[in-house]
């Protein structure tokens, strides 16, 4: 009998057919959008309040029964695959947006929620969640891996737009992590100890987000580089130039044909900036001369401009859909993804070697970035059932690893650890990883949440 | 013999004449600004470097000797003061800027560095450091107590300023919490757990923080107001209406008599708002032009202007100035001095009821404030003899502490906790609360690091 069976029962008396062990719905839970082999857990738990969350984690505590939060499974690095067996709980039947303060710029949310539910909701009241990684992530799940997307450049990540959680502990105790307001010196910032811990600390069940406003202009571009070194080398004179871009992305020639083939999108087959001007609309006007005067000595004059809502939201829906459009590119293909980060001065340096290095690589293995940030991802497009393959995808990202940090960068710029990279982290941090796992200790002393991941056990 | 005295030879031996017991260093060690009774370290240590540190933290580990960072004792909350005897270690004499890096906005310094120094160092860069409490503060002592200051509203405070620590740990262990990558999501985030943790879980002996560039244009203001709640509405609506200001600070008629007194101004003695805008020539001209409408509904309408360098200086000066101004208005007198934030919505409501609570107040108790972020000042002036001013300011300090918690604020926005709020912490936080402690515990199970300050033991 295991674990999760001897708190069978109990589960099934609190949330009756919320609870389920059918096939189909535990091998769902059993694989995110990364090439880590599924797994699929015992069950599967959809509980609807924070209360029901707590008494789950009760329940699975006293047993020992390992337990992973879910929201979309949207991640990419094997956080939610249930390694150790347990309970998935799916957090997507918390879907309630509990409050808007448009006075106070924040929005409290269910941790089901996601980023596309939030700004659909403030369609009309000017102010945005900025948050926005390419698939329709829950808010919870955005704040478990310190996500972040096209708009961190000028807005930030997760750790900056998330002001406080509800969170569930391995014990079942709630806790707040902070009040509403924006600021606070008062105590440790368990906020941001939350934010990107991967569900292995506690389960998030509501979040509060910072919300921003409308800019009064927009306008959004397009334009192709005679090659990669040129379009790097455009975002960076600009980033040093101080013109407050908001959204700087970077796509490689085979990146931009995926995308071209997936949306039916005729963009000159190149290297290419996706940009993106906020501001007022004299503002937006004077950033957008000055770019193109920057990108042009780089060789890069062909902008298509992009100024109405419709046509923004094509070009942009088309780079947040590049990922999947990647992986289409090569049918049946799984993606091994990169997610480096380095300092701004030194990325045109660390995506040059990276490019000399894959031209020993024999995997289609296309590039793209949220370059401003200096954080790119190549997307190592393997066959799942080929070992070889797989090996050698590895080999070129612990390479790209390996730079990153000789760089003083980061192995994760986005996606987090999950259980790809957890070799990288320990080497990245060194003493201060023996740090987070004494923490890990002593929050969740069973290690029943969500074992396995960030760290080896 | 005390546990000092036994690490003491050993302490010599590293440190020679670094190591002093003199009684003269030791009181200027034993209080900070704050009213809280000064009690003297046994001895006063004064590294150079990171490893010094380390020794020290080993020798005095090792004998249970309890350890208290100081950076220029500028606090307001008894941080520093030796409540259980021991070391204090300051880390004045670790003063190297380490490193600069315009093309990432980064730079890296020891933690005595002071903020002034750094910018004094940046001059003619066009880069500069945004952090600005009204004390020439270390940067160690500043993101020990995640301080903020005038320019937060804008620029974020030390949360969001600090990229990466050097830390020390209670056992001697030297940790690096963070790269230099502008984000990352690998692991736990250390740097903010330390940011803000006054001490309490270790030594930051080095500081890596974001620098911003110097904005093209700048011009300050100052205007009086008919009374408090025209200038805080005024404040709000200028934040709801989105216009970027840089700063946002207001002085009652009795901080600005102190003011003008002290740094022999003539300012119209009232209510006021000082104000600061920044961006593009043509961008300040807007916002001033609609700040000016804004506030002219409200009754403000004689705007002194401060546009060359010299003039804006001084008047951010004097609002620097500003707490020493308000002690000296009462000789002899300390400031029990509150530091409540609260979310912008309720901040006219805040104000408004703590100056009527106030009015049965028997004390001197002017009040200034971070408005733009919801967080003021009541200074209510003790003679530090009469235990009867005492009570009455700590009486009146908790009603405001108990208002912001009713109003989802918290009892610090910027000063920290150190001996003065222990308990509205525990209030605050609830079970939270208790995750604190355990972390405390985890990394620091003797209790040896500033012990007795953030949690009561
Ligand atoms: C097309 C595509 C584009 C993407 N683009 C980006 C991008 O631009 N930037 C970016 O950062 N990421 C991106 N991602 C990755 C992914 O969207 C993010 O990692 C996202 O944050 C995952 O959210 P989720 O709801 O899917 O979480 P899941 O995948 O369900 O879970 C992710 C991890 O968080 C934990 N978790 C989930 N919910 C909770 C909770 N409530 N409490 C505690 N732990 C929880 C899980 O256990 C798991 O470890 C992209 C993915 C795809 C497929
Ligand atoms: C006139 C005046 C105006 C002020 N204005 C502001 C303001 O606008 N905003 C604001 O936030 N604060 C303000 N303060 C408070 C004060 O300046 C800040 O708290 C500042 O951050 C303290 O820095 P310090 O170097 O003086 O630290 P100290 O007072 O020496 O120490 C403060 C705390 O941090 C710990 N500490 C110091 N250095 C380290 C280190 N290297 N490692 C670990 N722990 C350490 C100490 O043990 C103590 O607990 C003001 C104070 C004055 C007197």
């Amino acid at each position: 009998m295991t674990k999760f069976s001897q708190a069978q029962s109990e589960l099934t008396a609190l949330l009756g057919d919320r609870l389920t062990l059918a096939d189909g719905v535990r091998d769902v839970h059993g694989s995110d959008e990364s090439w880590q082999p599924a797994v699929a857990p015992e069950a599967v738990a959809f509980p609807e309040t924070t209360a029901e969350v707590a008494e789950i984690v009760k329940i699975c505590s006293a047993r020992g029964v390992p337990m992973i939060p879910y929201g979309i499974g949207s991640a990419v690095e094997g956080g939610i695959v249930a390694t150790r067996g347990g309970l998935c709980i799916d957090l997507s039947g918390m879907h309630e947006i509990r409050a808007i303060h448009p006075e106070d710029l924040d929005a409290v949310v269910d941790a089901g929620v996601t980023h596309v539910a939030l700004n659909e909701r403030l369609e009309g009241s000017q102010l945005f969640f900025s948050v926005d990684p390419g698939a329709a992530a829950t808010i919870g799940g955005m704040a478990a891996t310190r996500a972040s997307g096209s708009n961190a450049f000028r807005y930030g990540t997760m750790r900056e737009n998330v002001l406080g959680l509800e969170v569930v502990l391995a014990d079942g105790r709630v806790i707040h992590t902070s009040r509403r307001a924006r600021k606070s010196a008062a105590g440790y910032d368990l906020t941001r100890l939350f934010v990107g811990s991967e569900g292995t600390l506690g389960i998030i069940t509501a979040v509060t987000v910072r919300l921003h406003r409308v800019p009064e202009a927009l306008s959004s571009a397009v334009c192709p580089f005679p090659d990669v070194a040129a379009a790097v080398k455009t975002v960076i004179q600009t980033i040093q130039a101080g013109i407050p871009l908001a959204r700087m992305e970077l796509l490689d020639e085979a990146a931009l044909q995926a995308v071209n083939a997936y949306s039916g999108l005729d963009y000159a087959p190149a290297p290419t900036l996706f940009l993106e001007f906020q501001g007022t609309e004299q503002g937006v006007v004077e950033q957008s001369q000055r770019v193109a005067r920057i990108a042009a000595e780089q060789g890069g004059t062909d902008f298509q401009w992009a100024t109405d809502a419709a046509q923004r939201n094509k070009l942009w829906q088309a780079r947040h859909d590049a990922y999947y459009a990647i992986i289409e590119s090569r049918p049946g293909s799984r993606s091994v993804t990169t997610d480096v980060c380095v300092p701004i001065s030194r990325l045109a340096e660390c995506i040059a070697e990276t490019r000399r290095d894959l031209q020993e690589c024999s995997l289609p293995c296309p590039m793209l970035g949220h370059v401003g940030d200096g954080n790119f991802h190549v997307l190592f497009l393997v066959d799942p059932n080929r070992l070889e393959e797989l090996a050698e995808a590895e080999h070129f990202n612990s390479r790209m690893v390996q730079r990153a940090l000789d760089m003083e960068g980061t192995c994760s710029g986005e996606h987090g650890i999950g259980l790809g990279k957890r070799e990288f982290l320990q080497q990245e941090h060194g003493a201060a990883w023996d740090v987070m796992r004494s923490i890990k200790a002593t929050l969740d002393p069973q290690n029943v949440m969500n074992p396995g991941k960030v760290f080896a056990d």
